[in-house]
């Protein structure tokens, strides 16, 4: 009834965007799972979960909009604490956040055909990143 | 032990606000669900759920927040690859999210008095969406 | 199989934020649920739940950026309705929302070593805050 499914990417930080919905498929057709709900989790704190029309037009569009939120330059009270250069990373993913939970409707997520799940990673150097998808579900 | 709800309502598009809440409801009583959670998801890219005190001066103040965030008439790689209007609905979508998950505890939903579960869509044009409501739960 | 945990804390408003680990981990330890979903909800249209790493520069940086997305000194509709003052608070919480749901693997969340689950009450007074836990998993 619960099915644990993980899976590591390397992406290269800065906002880089990855499309894993074959990757979290892939973990609900290894269960078996026809009606439920999967849970995708990024662990860290400089990586966020949503959805998008994945192409590169919105990935630097993102890019755009959240460097004028939370500009990678502007001042830190994190950076001044701790001597690093990622306050802005940790903004961004807290304000997306971690995790994204998709129905499981005939054994297909229920998502739109342009809409992808990805994995932002606003840190800013390339990183290794572990995602956990938890399917419950019959 | 779970159950799969869905219903489709027309929008007008352009960060119009629907109150869900009741529709939510229905699907979780018609399945008797006592204890559990119900994950509320819209299909598309370009419409997000949230929970919001639903009334007019909130629907019309996060339509400003948004516009002030992502402009409609900012320039968007998205538009100028697809030749279309909407860059700005698709960064909107992501950064709300499509999904919610609501506790469901003695039969109800654990929402305050003033929260509600709405769609916002931010297309630029109505649209009809489909939202499924997966209760899991016993 | 699921398992409804639920605790109240005081905030001071104002965008404070709240380290609430401990007490989640503790409603999973209590029910004993080894692999499954825990879905963190707070009750209640102006304060969220995300996840980041726990000290008071991000505290403070959350605070600034959120100032300048949905100032609390700006015209909003909301409180020209309502004559009240925390139009910037409804906004703040509903971006961030007030759900989160996170995997547990072996009797223990995924998340990162530097990755707190928190509280953030928008408020502009000091609240009591409800946040329920629901354990699903065996």
């Amino acid at each position: 009834m619960v099915h644990s499914g993980r899976f590591t990417l390397s992406t290269q930080g800065n906002d880089h965007m990855l499309d894993i919905t074959g990757m979290v498929e892939q973990v609900i057709l290894d269960c078996g799972v026809v009606n439920g709900v999967a849970t995708v989790f990024v662990v860290g704190s400089t990586a966020a979960i949503t959805t998008i029309e994945y192409e590169p037009g919105l990935e630097q569009d993102m890019k755009a909009v959240l460097e004028r939120l939370a500009p990678r330059d502007a001042s830190y009270a994190h950076e001044a604490r701790w001597h690093d250069d990622n306050g802005h990373s940790h903004i961004r993913a807290s304000l997306l956040g971690p995790s994204l939970t998709v129905p499981i409707v005939g054994g297909r997520m229920t998502l739109g055909a342009w809409q992808q799940i990805v994995l932002i990673d606003f840190d800013t150097r390339p990183r290794t990143r572990t995602v956990h998808v938890q399917v419950i579900g019959e």
